[in-house]
């Protein structure tokens, strides 16, 4: 059984009744969302594309990587594609998915399609009118010790960053 | 301005008027989560210990480490510890943590702090009546394996298994 309490811009939460594996019987609080795509941009000589962006969830400006809800029916690819335009204003030559991922999955259906990006040619920035943020370019190297330092914070961002640094150093 | 759509056991959902950094006033979908604590348990020989646990919201079981929510007031570190022998039954010498991450900053405050156990002894497992799981042991480079195949999905467990991955190979 599920139990609609609230259907918004972004969310819809329920109720939602659910027999386990153990036969226990619970009410569960479970997000709905619609999901997203993200990008780890990496320039030629290695520097990845980060942006610092004002999260109100997060009590302020923290470090991510582009990324962007998937709008119905839209392919993750074509969707990260877009973020790193929009976002930060390159073209890639080559996407690659690295994972796709639950981000919450105690309550929240939400997955992120995390991909990295090469090939990258100037595109134009075009930033939503509830976007503000600042583009951060950095070598990998040093994003992995800003994850390490505690800088770095975002789920998806270091999912995507540990993935590319670990590829190249296999 | 807040107002409250939903109080419930694990999240409450407030629709906030925010002024952004750059004047725009926005209302956002903002889930309030108490936090949690996750835990990379590695064994001497290097094995790390995972559980494959039913999640209603991802649809089945998905590989993840231990983690708990955390309780009022309680330290994250405590937290850790108590998941790690409650889920998969084994205590810890020493605890490092390895980041605090956003898991879905776009409409959650959710953290999770994730840390690194080693010196295993066997304790107690013990599961609650709505926990449905069951422990699955490999070795390091094999998890980080499954990550790059797509069968560990799981945000948290992703991070905490590279940052592991990345600190062993420095």
């Amino acid at each position: 059984m599920v139990r609609n309490v609230y259907s918004g811009k972004v969310i819809t939460l329920n109720i939602d009744t659910v027999q386990l594996p153990n036969g226990v019987t619970v009410d569960l609080e479970t997000i709905r969302h619609p999901g997203a795509a993200a990008v780890v941009p990496v320039k030629d000589d290695g520097t990845v594309v980060l942006i610092r962006q004002f999260r109100h969830a997060a009590g302020g400006f923290i470090y991510e990587i582009p990324a962007g809800k998937l709008a119905p029916g839209e392919d993750p690819l074509d969707c990260a594609a877009r973020e790193l335009e929009e976002e930060v204003g390159y073209r890639a030559s080559s996407f690659e998915l690295l994972s796709s991922i639950f981000t919450a999955p105690g309550f929240a259906d939400e997955v992120i399609h995390v991909y990295k990006a090469i090939g990258l040619t100037k595109g134009r920035q075009h930033l939503d009118r509830d976007e503000v943020l600042e583009i951060v370019e950095m070598p990998l190297h040093q994003a992995i010790a800003r994850i390490q330092d505690g800088t770095i914070r975002d789920g998806k961002t270091i999912v995507g960053l540990q993935a590319v640094f670990i590829r190249n150093s296999a």
